[in-house]
């Protein structure tokens, strides 16, 4: 195992350490328990709150700021944070109008999750992404995991909080954005856990996983190495499946990479996807690629659609300023 | 060599397309002689176009929009592109004010760049970024190499270039950021170029290469791995020796990058480097942090620091709108 690391015990906070250095103008890091938010903090808006096991990074620190979230609890790396670091975060950033977590499909997080809401005294609700459609149950899951769609629903939600929508509002906007979102992804690499020293799975030199976990979860099937084209066209497949969209429909097309893959790459495989979307009549308006949802080092990728309307459409754009996403008016 | 591509040969234009597409409202992508420039054609400011071998990505076509470059000239992976390239688009940009050119300091990029400017009809002039600490001479060098401090200085220029400065300005202010920038990589694995379609060269398990070029060059030596903050602390001895920075300057601190390293080591390597600057009586104000130069899908990363001052400071943080550098007003 090959890292830049000092101490593993050291790594995460660490790590967060150097995020908020270089973003301090954006972002506040509290430590034990370990939570970031916004530097300044917003008035008057539902407070929203994401986290998850670290080792996915940008996702959620990077996402912190204006237009986006609060606040973020990273747990160890694929590892759940706990309800302390969510009450923290919640106390830290509540301002009146409730708190809305947002958590993606795995049981810790979202038992982790619902303990904190419990406890909390503020006014609460929870969004689930589940936008993996690789398989209904996984190592880490009961039912569709959640993946680089999180990112769709944090940026359209964020940017509905801004404008003091309440609580209901925002749940229902998460909910139909997570529910017109659709990814599958796809591992040529494995992932290392550094606290395991070692690749969390054996992949051949000319094999695939098809509709591998963001933790390397196993997929639908282990292939042999194939084109670009034909790797797009079997994961283009699943989601349209999924989403049956309609013939004029407008999407926004994602193509995350995990880390280890080329941005070269990543771009001929939105080449593809793009050409196949337009081949089904759809019209592909909005785009976002880049690593986004990451699993440690892995090479692979996976692609992401949400169906837009005048609703999403307008809330994707609107300005976000974050570490990992940063847009203007 | 697995990699998301269909026919090698097709690799650079479909990759080129899903990039523009992707991409439409901020560039237009023109093929035979390959070159991209912004969608939107300025008026009264110097064309700045940079451009080099692919592999690098975003560099350079993720920095071609407003307040950075006007076009960029991709040849194929780690191949210069052909003075074709830069003639025609030349021919698109300029708008009265002169052609700039911004070339990585790589024979074949600065021969080539070179005989476009003979043969350019326009009042031209070139900076060549040279940043690199790592070596005085290299495999496809003369001289110094060039690589992540380039983006600083594409960004600087691009932002005094936005405001109408002619081309004797624009070409001083370059050539002072480079000179004011100094950048020193290491590799923990190799890239693989795919028309070759096996590692560049070959490392063991435990070793890195300290002072690697961005195409796989060879540095430095060959080491041992060892601690973040050792390996931070080689790096940044060589930089502070040949920057040989004042107590109490002020500094932009990037850490990129190469592909297959996962962010959270970068904040890692970022943390630790922002610290050592500190205790060498510098302040660290300015920060950036991710893949902005790479090689390929080599794990590894480099660290760059610029020193600035009140005018590098200011274009550093005036607005910019390209694919992968984005920010507001």
């Amino acid at each position: 195992m090959k890292k830049f690391i000092n101490q593993i015990d050291d790594l995460l906070v660490e790590s967060l350490s150097g995020f908020a250095a270089a973003h301090h103008d954006l972002i506040s890091l509290h430590l034990d328990p370990n939570y970031l938010t916004r530097a300044q903090k917003p008035r008057n808006k539902v407070a929203l709150i994401s986290g998850g096991g670290s080792g996915h990074e940008p996702l959620h620190t990077g996402f912190i700021g204006y237009g986006m979230l609060d606040a973020a609890c990273p747990g160890h790396v694929f590892t759940s944070p706990t309800p302390d670091q969510m009450m923290a975060a919640a106390e830290a950033v509540e301002n009146g109008k409730g708190v809305l977590f947002i958590v993606k499909n795995y049981a810790g997080d979202v038992m982790n999750f619902e303990m904190a809401a419990e406890m909390l005294p503020f006014e609460n609700a929870t969004v689930i992404t589940s936008d993996d459609v690789a398989v209904e149950n996984s190592t880490y899951t009961t039912g569709r995991r959640g993946v680089a769609g999180t990112v769709i629903v944090e940026k359209c939600v964020g940017s509905l909080a801004e404008t003091g929508a309440d609580l209901a509002a925002c749940k229902t906007l998460g909910d139909k954005v997570n529910r017109r979102t659709a990814s599958m992804g796809v591992a040529l690499t494995s992932c290392i856990v550094p606290a395991a020293g070692r690749p969390t799975f054996e992949i051949e030199k000319h094999e695939l996983e098809m509709g591998v976990g963001i933790h390397g979860e196993p997929g639908r099937r282990r292939e042999t190495m194939r084109s670009a084209d034909e790797i797009v066209a079997d994961l283009m497949h699943a989601i349209l499946e999924d989403l049956k969209p309609a013939s004029g429909s407008e999407a926004l097309l994602m193509v995350n990479g995990f880390t280890g893959t080329p941005l070269m790459e990543l771009y001929v495989l939105y080449h593809s996807a793009a050409k196949l979307l337009e081949r089904h009549g759809m019209k592909v308006s909005r785009s976002l690629v880049g690593d986004y949802t990451t699993s440690l080092e892995m090479a692979g990728a996976s692609i992401t659609v949400c169906l837009l309307d005048d609703e999403i459409r307008q809330h994707w754009d609107s300005p976000v300023q974050t570490a990992a996403l940063r847009w203007g008016r």
